[in-house]
């Protein structure tokens, strides 16, 4: 027997925002990354397979453009740069986590990540 | 203080691969349509403003190849067709509501969902 839904489907700006935000290339990748603590730019190019140093910065300065990511400079020689979530970013641990379960029970490790990540 | 973070943030091929699906323009807007029960594609392209025919067919096919969608064939006069959710296309509602929670906190309907509705 089907599960009576009770969800309001019907079209909702702010969702197709937040969509149309996250579902940008490696997006959710590099949020995934970045929940594990503060990084360097370096290390999430290490982290995930295929993604360019060009599509690296522009995602980053997205996401800090809204305020997903903030970005601190420490004065050191050579200077460090640290990228890390905001409150607003770490939050979206939740729908990445969502994303996990039904990735893990539904879909296999497709030919379109292999792509993705140059293998 | 910063909540401790347990999350493993390594990179995931499935979990990238269905980022980049449920990550392709509209297919957010449209899984979220579909979770209100089936219709036809008529009904689709009214609920969601900007989505343009040729897009709507091209995602239905790639959610049907996935078995997210299921398409069904009256065989009345004129023929009816209509589309809904399959289980694993029905399980996308958390993720869609993870969503909708954040955006609801976190963002304004913005202006890429204007332009994108085409207002």
């Amino acid at each position: 027997m089907e599960t009576k839904l009770t969800f309001d489907s019907s079209y909702c700006p702010k969702f197709q925002a937040a969509v149309e935000l996250l579902g940008r290339r490696w997006t959710g990748a590099i949020v995934r990354t970045l929940l594990g603590g503060s990084v360097r730019f370096g290390d999430i190019l290490h982290r995930v397979p295929g993604l360019s140093d060009r599509l690296l910065s522009e995602r980053l300065r997205e996401l800090e453009g809204e305020g997903i990511v903030s970005r601190t400079v420490f004065p050191e020689v050579p200077v460090r740069i640290e990228y890390r979530l905001t409150e607003k970013g770490r939050e979206l641990q939740r729908i990445i986590e969502a994303v996990d379960t039904w990735a893990g029970k539904w879909t296999e490790a497709s030919a379109t990540a292999d792509v993705a990540s140059g293998h």
